[in-house]
């Protein structure tokens, strides 16, 4: 009896449903979509993504992910504050700190966050390699750019308390919580709305 | 002065998010996963959309996408009831009636949906092709399995009469409405309830 089913694009559809965000469904549209409506596109992601893999490696500085050089093009750019370091989870929260444009000191990406559940220590983060950091380029500031859940949270407490038992002196910083931006009042969660009253600023005439 | 972005990254991660339900977040996020964590998944991932980009075409039977041979699995499928077609608008809902187990016979995939708004017309969606197999292969019913949103009722409506005109004999049906399986009643939206109303059944006991 013949297979009713058309293996590799099933193995394909399973392939991109393993993605971070995407299900069986989705992956199911976009396979579609790449090999009917977008092959050019098919083409170019085949493309690049080999390419990419030849040459992607981490930053031996930040951490993050990198297909230029040795250095990743931040920690290259002589243009940057070297003394200030912020502190991210991953190279994508970096990507939306960069698109803010309000930020033009240097990074460390921690690929990952603690997680007492799955066994993720602050050793697996690679800490020792930050405070090697701080020492020796002189940094001033470290900004904790953590996610204000969880384990962003207990991720930021562990952090901050190995700095300041390392280096008194050093300026610790987090990002402000608060009301986003753009969004309605009435639409904003309990605990961003009590964070923000307890962090209110004086309005400066 | 140095680039601070990673062009190649930057191209990928626009590709990804070029794919239908993804955006730039997501896009970052999976080219992170793949080029960090994945690299296995991100290897079989070029391996199959490569060689589903050189095999991969339409089925000249029923439209959808295949692999296989020059008839789609389905199309080939000796036991398959011949005389019933099933119409369905992209691959990924055939791909859901076939999970379903619950339709034993052909189809015919519009690869698209009636949209006077893009400009999208019955011939557009090869309907002359359709009318052709149910000449030819003596059938005896078409499911119009189209989604009940504005678009889905369109197309299922010019469908319908068009076979109407030219097979007044043809029996043609469409998937019930009704209340999800496995959602509650409170959360069903009132144009479903109000479908299942009146479609309502007798209880056979």
């Amino acid at each position: 009896m013949p297979e009713t089913t058309d293996e590799l694009l099933e193995t394909l559809t399973e392939q991109f449903s393993e993605l971070p965000g995407l299900g069986p469904k989705s992956a199911s549209r976009i396979v579609g979509h790449l090999l009917v409506e977008r092959r050019d596109l098919a083409e170019s992601l085949v493309r690049s993504l080999s390419s990419a893999l030849k040459c992607a490696h981490q930053c031996p500085k930040c951490n993050t992910l990198t297909t230029a050089g040795e250095l990743c093009p931040v920690c290259s750019d002589p243009a940057r504050a070297a003394d200030v370091i912020c502190v991210v989870e991953q190279p994508a929260d970096q990507a939306a700190i960069e698109a803010s444009v309000a930020y033009r000191g240097l990074y460390f990406v921690l690929m990952g966050r603690i997680n007492p559940i799955r066994g993720v220590s602050p050793a697996d983060l690679g800490i020792g390699k930050l405070l090697a950091r701080i020492r020796t380029e002189q940094v001033r500031e470290v900004v904790i750019a953590t996610s204000y859940t969880a384990e962003g949270e207990t991720t930021a407490h562990m952090i901050t308390s190995v700095l300041r038992r390392q280096y008194p002196q050093l300026r610790v910083t987090r990002l402000a919580r608060g009301l986003p931006v753009g969004v309605e009042l009435e639409y904003t969660d309990a605990p961003t709305i009590s964070a923000a009253m307890a962090d209110r600023e004086a309005v400066k005439s």
